[in-house]
């Protein structure tokens, strides 16, 4: 398995990799990996020859009083679950050869952002955007996988590889859980054994969401303000956002109609966890 | 030689010629056609094995009170242009084909624009970057050539191309002048007769501060001062800005040491024309 740490380095490898008409699957990940990573990693190896992760804990997707100086890195570790995955290579910047001296251009979406996390989280999408785009253009990517915890993240994509004409197949797997129904996500290591239960409440939340449409009901606003009783009736936790939203646009909804995003995002302890489902009427 | 229209159809073709192992060429603009566009296609046929030349008029590059409506087109005889310099491939998109619906992302620079035209054109430079995004992903140039009238637009597209790591070669071309020294442009069809005279006040000014420097003035405010008299002594004229900088950060210099860019901006009847020159102290 190949590691670069320049992108003049990683991009002669793509670049050597399609002159030989291979495709490359491609994992953006910060790091710190858990089993959804590794579930995106699998993806990635079944739909291209050749697959390449990159790690990097992108400052400029952090908000100011964000967890950019507490986001947990373990790269020994790291580097040995992506070569027992089949990877290639592996994309390992620092900060300076992401973003050098004098930077200065960042990429924008006009609405996606204005919705979900990116209300609480100002930067985020453009830091994601930008990022994403460049490493787009330094890898070259066929396939990128993302994953659908981080829905909002997914739909910014999609449309920055629409918008922006990358032509890369993007392609979203599924959450992956833990065994209590707890989305993996490396801020998990945050959490205190005693607000494990807590944290349980987003998928939980999730599931009670469903199961009221399932019963009947399709009132967003009825959803929502017994979801917000359900998570606050749990110690540590303080709601940012609850959403039923159109699952393309994120534009709220009033009515749960054919189908709707549910999702939200709580603070349990000093971790701001998300998770979300797509729910179906009956 | 190829004509395209939908970006689909010209990445393919850029993907074939690149999988023969030859390179591509690149020369973007607005169409109506001029010899400084021209020499631009001789530099790329010199520097690929193929040239691609896109004609689109961005809408997004216009400000609301600009002449997006009237700039000038005459696409058969920009064709028949484009074929007699030798060009493999044109790209010849409509509006929708590169702002389909819902489209919403936007590259922006931080700094760049913040100088000269982008002063008194807010949105220009976000226009520019954004399309020269889109259309380097659907060309997928090796080289691209832009001139160097549009002096700050070229700085923006070396910054973003090391920003964003396109990789791609970006090469300045030297401004391309009529016999009586005004610069080439598209928007000198706009010029009434009467105005012609005033017109060549732009690469007089350069001239006559090239001058100044090399007779030793090299304070920056006695010799904008004494181009703004010459300029207002011209008919028709009002002029937008006159800035000696730094040819990197286009930051305004107070002394010329060394070397400094000089740029001016100057209405003359409807036509907003730009020149330029680089001093170089003796």
């Amino acid at each position: 398995m190949e590691i670069f740490k320049k992108s003049s380095d990683m991009r002669a490898w793509s670049d050597a990799i399609h002159r030989t008409g291979e495709t490359i699957s491609f994992v953006p990940t910060m790091g710190y990996l858990h089993e959804g990573h590794l579930s995106l990693m699998e993806k990635g190896k079944d739909l291209s020859s050749a697959l390449v992760v990159s790690i990097f804990v992108n400052p400029t997707q952090f908000g100011e009083n964000e967890d950019l100086g507490a986001y947990p890195t373990n790269i020994k570790r790291d580097l040995e679950l992506i070569e027992s995955k089949g990877a290639n290579a592996v994309f390992l910047p620092d900060r300076k050869e992401i973003y050098p001296e004098n930077y200065q251009t960042y990429v924008t979406l006009e609405h996606l952002p204005n919705h979900l996390c990116g209300l609480s989280r100002p930067v985020h999408f453009r830091g994601v955007a930008t990022v994403v785009t460049k490493l787009f253009n330094i890898v070259r990517p066929d396939t990128a996988i993302f994953g659908a915890k981080d829905f909002q993240q997914l739909r910014v994509i999609c449309q920055l590889n629409r918008d922006l004409n990358f032509n890369i197949n993007i392609v979203g797997a599924p959450i992956v859980r833990e065994s209590d129904g707890l989305a993996m996500s490396s801020r998990n290591a945050y959490l205190k054994p005693e607000e494990r239960e807590s944290a349980l409440s987003l998928n939980r939340s999730c599931l009670k969401a469903q199961k009221m449409v399932e019963a009947g009901e399709n009132r967003a606003d009825v959803i929502k303000s017994e979801i917000q009783k359900f998570i606050e009736s749990f110690a540590h936790t303080k709601i940012d956002y609850i959403s039923l939203c159109d699952p393309n646009t994120l534009d709220e909804v009033q009515k749960v109609e054919k189908e709707a995003l549910f999702a939200l995002a709580v603070h349990v302890g000093r971790a701001r966890l998300i998770d979300n489902i797509i729910i179906k009427t009956a």
